[in-house]
């Protein structure tokens, strides 16, 4: 066993401008930083815990789940291990073996994975329109869930995506919160890509369950989530042990402890300012694809763009990457010569991209990079 | 909403010497706080995944959980979220609803809550003796196998608390794992508090399954735990979806990401080094019973001590705490003022310590500390 592989782990793009999607909302602000000295070590917030993670004080974990409670404006808050696991939490105390979830067609592949682990079946509301816009026919939740119905399919839970990771296309989550709420049937609204980036209401969009994702969007190190819930369901979510009776079964008595809570709670004010800020990040978004389309990118998903994630196909990068003897890594390479990295290396026909969070001076280094590459190679 | 509670986050503990058992073993050596400063972003182990946690080269998850294998002597392992999280993986994939697992008395919370969860009967196997020793009856598996056999029921798996959280008892695990072999059974060790303290040979024990936890006793911030198992079971465990063949249901595609896994690796060098010192750590542990015997203090468990977790019953804190103003808070209090914590506040008839980890010096240090505080105010 070679243990010197273990030894000075260090991170290539560490302090780089990363434009992968999936990690520019999880960056920590200073404040996480500080704190991560004090907590390092494994169990330090459980100094003064008596029992249960939740009621903790010192640390304000409890008073944290009433503020993230708030901040969605639900009823409770807990926390979980990320929102895939905030899934299966739902899927496992509402639903019952066999149920079936209805959710969008653009839904995380852990939506899916989550429901397969409950035992549930999945049905999907298709796209109002496929290539290019991928755009969700939110009013297909009504017909899927008819069909359903008729064919005397039992349904445990709605699911939409609020943000999908794929496209970046924002759902309007109030018409499928009112299927729903018509329907009497559950809804999750999984906001991994939004709680943490924009503002999010759960009772405005008639949501039952919220869960989000610290590590993708709260500006934590992770993995970390919460599930907010309203007092309906309380008592099957946080129904607790028969032999312990202070212990929440599905949570396992405790979920998420140590760095990843202490980051998720030293960034939560940096949070709840930067959502205020969400217009400035779309602006910086359509100046990206207004740029990039200049130059022959075409933007996929939705129009105009209402989230940072864009998915570009990109023919230009193609045709360079053919004749260039790096081939479709040329892209990756120049752009990390230039400090930026996140782009799938070797992928030219699509790249994903996103500036959320970059200051106005970064957001034009990184279109004048693209740029001066593809007027270089083209 | 006052978010003023979340800044400056500070440990009052941080720097003192902590002698709860639950802390001790999941204090970071340098090597891993400098691996924190590389990876504290969200996702930043990610940087060059292609799908799957466990394939990632950069940073080596991949061989680490190959080399987490070869240190437990088992063939495969997988990174969950805890020891806990490890159990329900197995009780859901391995059991089917309604079976029975058979544990021994003094197993930890989790194991009855995450049976609960994935809805399996437990059956409990007794002690030998209760007080003093609290001893398990390891024969008696035996016994409750054949009773649940004789009335026809199916028994899924059979879980043993390597070292229990409690009296700190090791159990002689080979014994279950023949129980469990000549029955057909599968066998679950459940080592969160031997695992990166001590040595542990799944093959040698004969364990289906070793469940270990990061946070608890790998030297890692967590949550973070282990769950290595043999071939003939890694069929059902890592079982994957229908819809995305490459993911692995029971994890939901990925688990531990970020910090508690950069640390768990980054400390793996130091923990294969400090379980062979295992037997420095059972002679000062030895040496605080003895002297702390000598006060008035009475260790319950098996003795000798095989383990760093102790507990006594300490009457004559009690004593002193009956004629101090600060009650129950006195000793708490002193031992805090000598920079010594991690004893339950307010608590004085039995108390639970552990000096893992602690130089010689710090050792004698406690243990003077404690004398003193008796001699003081007996």
């Amino acid at each position: 066993m070679n243990l010197d592989i273990y030894k000075n782990l260090k991170r290539s793009n560490r302090e780089l401008i990363n434009l992968n999607p999936i990690q520019r909302g999880g960056i920590l602000p200073v404040e996480a930083k500080k704190a991560i000295y004090e907590f390092w070590d494994g169990y330090s917030v459980c100094d003064f815990c008596s029992g249960r993670l939740d009621q903790i004080n010192t640390p304000p974990v409890c008073k944290f789940l009433e503020d993230l409670a708030e901040f969605l404006n639900m009823d409770l808050a807990r926390l979980t291990h990320g929102a895939r696991e905030g899934k299966f939490v739902i899927m496992n105390s509402i639903c019952k073996e066999g149920d079936y979830v209805v959710l969008d067609k653009n839904a995380h592949y852990t939506s899916y994975v989550a429901a397969e682990r409950a035992k549930l079946n999945v049905a999907e509301v298709g796209y109002l329109e496929e290539y290019p816009t991928y755009k969700i026919n939110l009013e297909g939740y009504k017909e899927v869930i008819d069909n359903l119905e008729d064919k005397n399919k039992s349904i445990g839970l709605i699911l939409l995506t609020h943000v999908d990771g794929n496209f970046g296309n924002l759902n309007d989550a109030k018409k499928v919160g009112k299927i729903a709420k018509n329907k009497g049937i559950p809804f999750l609204l999984n906001c991994a890509y939004t709680v943490g980036r924009m503002p999010v209401d759960g009772k405005e969009v008639k949501a039952d369950f919220i869960v989000a994702s610290g590590h993708k969007s709260m500006a934590a190190s992770g993995p970390i989530g919460v599930l907010a819930f309203n007092d309906e369901f309380s008592e099957k979510i946080t129904k607790t042990s028969e032999r312990f009776p202070i212990k929440e079964v599905e949570f396992l008595g405790c979920t998420s402890r140590g760095l990843p809570l202490i980051t998720l709670m030293a960034s939560f004010p940096y949070v709840v300012e930067r959502v205020k800020k969400w217009s400035e990040e779309i602006e910086k978004t359509r100046y990206v694809v207004e740029s990039l389309e200049e130059i022959g990118f075409k933007q996929l998903g939705v129009k105009p763009k209402e989230h940072d994630l864009v998915k570009f196909e990109t023919p230009i990068l193609d045709e360079i990457a053919n004749r260039d003897k790096r081939r479709g890594y040329f892209f990756y390479d120049e752009l990390k010569k230039r400090g930026i990295v996140g782009i799938k290396p070797g992928v030219t026909k699509e790249i994903k991209i996103s500036v959320y969070g970059l200051e106005w001076e970064q957001v034009k280094y990184v279109v004048n990079s693209i740029r001066e590459i593809v007027d270089k190679y083209a």
